[in-house]
């Protein structure tokens, strides 16, 4: 299997880091797309990935997925014996997936918007709204409180192991560097969760 | 088992289209929420979801489940004899994923930022940017063109029977008429799709 990325984009990261904790990172060759020179806009990759976006995994038969969750679905489901990263009863299953979209939603995709807003990163081929990516990155900062807050009385998001929405709400925090979004000095319950997450071996992947 | 729902809203019908598909509408009872008097930021509300929207899953036990794909995730794996609608195999759990992705960030988050921003519905509670939600207008037309295509040849987004991306894009294709986004005349194959929709007694409830 293949999986086409850009190692510094933050959900090839997600992807990376969830096979790292499953233990099944050499089951892919990883191949890399400049998205900056616009490789991911080439017929080729647009035939793998109508989105034109990274990551994208490509199984023995040629079938394509996209969607950094879709991809995670796949190893999930395909290799039942690894460690369950999504929930393993309907309650913990759906449970994860709320935490998971509460840090799609209100977390991960303001962090997105702003870079996108304010940096021009690709303005090429999109209209920025700086006003409206700083208003993003308010949204960023808030939900950084509500993640100290829950994570005072535990030690994961979401139940008592590490799941998908700690490996999102980590790679965020990373990605969210690149606004100048910092956890701030008084989250201390995010800073160690944070700092326990970053000692993890599947981090440095 | 309750939900929290408002019955207009996008999200809450794509709830009871789901269970309605699955034959589990009679397992809940449903609770009106009113979003512009603010019901959903009550201290109550916001117990049962932080987060302050709806829909939200009381179970039995008083656990709630926020999220409308969480929601769907629980009925889809606590009542395994009814319709799949995420999928069966890996492989379809991994390409329904994707296929509800794709809806949901290029179709149905566009749409929702469309009516938030230019209609100034919630304007007491964020700032509105109506120059970037009318760029987001131009993205869910452009999705409708992609959708037009790839009906083209089948008769569901996602493999040969209804899955959640199909109901997804329903209920974002309807609700585009609050942003006055209709599907163009030139778009058979997606209007087709949309009327077989519609004539299904799911989308009446």
């Amino acid at each position: 299997m293949k999986i086409y990325e850009t190692a510094t984009a933050p959900n090839p990261r997600r992807v990376r880091m969830f096979l790292a904790e499953k233990g099944l990172l050499d089951e892919v060759e990883f191949v890399q797309i400049d998205l900056q020179k616009g490789e991911n806009l080439s017929p080729e990759f647009t035939a793998k990935n109508p989105m034109r976006k990274v990551p994208v995994l490509e199984l023995e038969d040629g079938i394509c997925i996209s969607e950094t969750m879709a991809i995670c679905r796949y190893f999930e489901e395909a290799y039942p014996e690894s460690t369950a990263l999504l929930g393993r009863s309907a309650l913990e299953k759906a449970l994860v997936e709320q935490w998971l979209r509460w840090v799609e939603f209100y977390f991960a995709v303001p962090t997105g918007m702003a870079f996108q807003h304010t940096s021009g990163y690709f303005k090429d081929r999109m209209k920025c709204f700086p006003e409206w990516g700083e208003d993003c990155k308010t949204a960023v900062t808030k939900f950084m409180g509500f993640l100290d807050s829950q994570l005072s009385t535990r030690s994961y998001l979401c139940g008592d192991a590490l799941t998908i929405a700690d490996i999102n709400a980590f790679t965020t925090v990373q990605f969210a560097r690149v606004i100048k979004v910092r956890i701030p000095d008084d989250h201390p319950h995010l800073q160690a969760w944070h700092d326990r997450m970053l000692a993890r071996p599947s981090a440095k992947v």
